[in-house]
């Protein structure tokens, strides 16, 4: 069965030390899910991401949302898991593993677009070498997105991503995504093992409630900030991106080609701003 | 120009707090690194991935370890990184970000083998929905690795790890993985904003430098030990995987299909052991 969680005995060691005279239990641990997820689209194979199972059809709105597939909902004509019966597929296993996207009329998967299925670090593609060349957005996409946003709102996200995670308690392996709005309200939260998992499954989230683009509002993940994060926050509208740990060079070029206000480092009471910093109201 | 690290001028808010005044500063900080590198093999594009530039064709050799392509140096006729003027390939942007990759006589790329390219989230694959499907490993491959390890040892290896890495002090945003002697002797390590992608690189010094397999040695990684990981450390020999954080439920389940003995939350004095538990001596 696909589940978000699976339990497992586990030998727990513990070294003596000091007053502790250490020793070895076995006992129960909850791990995070980890399953593959086929994503098909208009009947043909797309890609395919390892992912905590859950939020599957949000998932696979989101990735065409970070893909530049789909815009909005009105770009998607069905979406459905196939459980093993009624699809006429051979590429499933029966499990459910397989979201089933049926895009509207007029709206296609490009030729090239495999080119860009680079979530975190596959795919098919090679000599894309340049920014420009394997993430074509457009230029200052976010410019217009005036909103402004108080550093002491963002300092208070972390501990409420945190509080509002229901498995990584758990299991301490899951990723969270969470979307805020710019007084700080939560919005959505979504976690994976993937970061970029629990990203798109917030932004298809979104696109299936018809709320693209997600003007003004504050995406928080709760690790580093990639290139791809990026990408995803850039596509879905969002114009703050802030993570708990590092962006990497490539994310701070594409955050600034792009407008976006990406901060990093967002610990206790400081937080660096890499680019953006003028929708910081100081 | 590539670079392991990118400086970067970046705005520092700090809130004020107690008897802490706050304040906003401009300063310059160090990023990881993080640019496409695409892998071809035998004149054609096999697959591209996000890394922190340096290592490349170890990263490249490690790679194709990992997806079972080649399993020993002289499974490799040539390997080297296009600098733009000689290769004749239209498919790079003259960076040096291609990293080229001819195969020995008789080995191929099967044509099912793009199914397996799946570092972290990827690629052309869809419908492989089974573990079996996903990762055809030799059954029990590691079975016949006697060697025992010791728990005081392993738990040494953390710290031996971040005192080791060169990189993460100054940008935070490196992931490590680290290859070890059954006594704890550092071997290797390697350094980049993808996990996969530093585990990759040890694989591939390895391969190049004809020491695969990896018997008797400790691969550590600094963050969680998902799926991929496993089927990394399987691929090269590895009896022993261990890790800071969490494993996944797949990570856990493929361990144990492949005999390795998997750790995690490898931390202070204790650690819990997920799979294998007869290579540790206690």
């Amino acid at each position: 069965m696909s589940g978000r969680t699976a339990r497992r005995r586990v030998l727990r060691i513990t070294l003596p030390g000091g007053d502790r005279p250490g020793g070895t239990s076995a006992r129960a641990d909850l791990l995070a899910g980890e399953e593959p997820l086929g994503i098909r689209v208009d009947g043909t194979a797309l890609t395919m991401t390892m992912r905590t199972p859950g939020d599957d059809l949000e998932l696979a709105a989101g990735f065409l949302v970070s893909e530049a597939v789909i815009a909005g909902p009105a770009d998607v004509a069905g979406i459905k898991l196939c459980d093993g019966t009624a699809c006429g597929h051979a590429d499933h296993d029966g499990l459910g593993n397989i979201a089933d996207v049926t895009l509207a009329a007029g709206v296609t998967v490009a030729p090239g677009a495999r080119r860009n299925f680079m979530t975190t670090s596959a795919c098919g593609v090679c000599g894309k070498a340049s920014i420009a060349d394997i993430c074509v957005l457009p230029h200052a996409a976010l410019a217009g997105d005036a909103t402004r946003f108080a550093p002491e709102m963002l300092a208070g996200l972390p501990d409420r991503l945190r509080e509002a995670q229901r498995v990584f308690s758990s299991t301490g392996g899951l990723h969270a995504a969470g979307l805020f709005t710019a007084e700080g309200g939560l919005i959505a939260i979504r976690e994976d093992v993937g970061r970029h998992n629990a990203v798109d499954k917030v932004v298809g989230w979104a696109l299936l409630g018809g709320r693209l683009p997600l003007s003004g509002c504050v995406l928080l993940v709760s690790g580093r900030a990639s290139f791809e994060l990026v990408q995803k926050a850039v596509l879905a509208g969002i114009p703050l991106l802030a993570a708990v740990s590092a962006p990497s060079s490539l994310a701070v070029e594409l955050a600034e080609e792009a407008g976006l206000t990406l901060v990093g480092f967002l610990r206790g009471p400081s937080m660096n701003v890499y680019t953006g910093a003028h929708r910081l109201v100081s």
